[in-house]
């Protein structure tokens, strides 16, 4: 039998659905909306309606927008000759936050994983080979995750686009900064040192 | 400059102001919405929207309710001789889960604490008062929680219901079930000897 608002049951129901909250943390977070002001809970609410009724796919990189392009592909001044290509829209704002890269970028959709079944023509390849055969493109870098899958990705990718006579580079592997050499894995190590370069 | 959907970055300015939500966390949720089926997101929105203006206190024991009575003190099957007295609506769904007790509530809301300027004045105490003057109440279990101000708010409590001629109980102080005693703190073993009991 219920013992509170009903409301109350389904808002916790609905926060367990989240990754990592729990039945714990999901209680907790209700009781705390219910006490939040009422204009910061409506938008809240407002805006998890608003990104799944008004954010689509930019139609040049699939990146999250509310428009037919995203921030990114509109801005005419970044640099014309480069694509970074990640797995998820997610990544394009890690990378943007470095502030570095001033090219654009093209979003996979995921990785190969022949585990999972997902092959290259479930992923958002094509629309890269278009795009790389339209635009006059230099450098394609590829910034999947550094794990088995996107390796096989970059290595895919590779295959299939410098023949295109299009220079395709991969985000370097070594140690992390501030990490510490004791506790790195032996295969970053190596990577490591494959990739050392003269100081 | 955004990078992606301004709706995006709304919904993870908004999670972040849940408790134990950082900027990861947000962004990690706000992604995941994003690729909830509508179906659940829409339930998600509608169940916070739902707590925000649907819920309100119950006239009784200002437990959480869509009703006037919360479905505690809608049931007559209870005991109507004790009531519970908890510091927070939610605290109620807790002693309920033990399934033991079956009498009725009441919600201080806070618990009198000098140090963040709360005193008795602030707390439901008045109305707790006039339903053990109204109804048949034998007992009054105070179960704040087991800390200086919930200690202290329990002595209130009883310094003003005694005279009423209605017991006033405090739920025991010990050693959690499953605990071990070399953890235990000197104040919570002190209590746990004092409220030995012959077996």
């Amino acid at each position: 039998m219920e013992v509170q608002s009903v409301f109350l049951t389904q808002l916790v129901e609905s926060l367990q659905m989240l990754p990592g909250v729990g039945k714990k943390s999901a209680q907790r977070l209700a009781y705390y909306i219910m006490k939040m002001p009422e204009q910061e809970a409506k938008k809240l609410s407002q805006s998890i309606e608003n990104v799944k009724t008004k954010v689509k796919e930019c139609v040049v990189c699939s990146n999250f927008t509310e428009n037919e392009k995203c921030p990114i592909c509109m801005n005419e001044k970044r640099d014309k000759n480069i694509i970074c290509v990640v797995q998820e829209a997610k990544d394009i704002g890690v990378v943007e936050r470095v502030g570095e890269y001033n090219g654009y970028y093209h979003v996979l959709k995921g990785v190969i994983s022949p585990m999972e079944g997902v092959g290259p023509e479930e992923l958002n390849i094509s629309s890269l080979l278009s795009r790389i055969k339209e635009d006059e493109i230099k450098e394609v870098i590829v910034a999947t995750n550094p794990n088995v899958e996107g390796e096989a990705t970059a290595m895919y990718l590779s295959k299939i686009i410098k023949p295109l006579g299009v220079k395709v580079t991969r985000i370097a592997h070594g140690l992390p900064v501030g990490g510490d050499i004791e506790y790195a894995d032996e295969v970053t190590l190596s990577r490591a040192m494959h990739g050392r370069m003269e100081i």
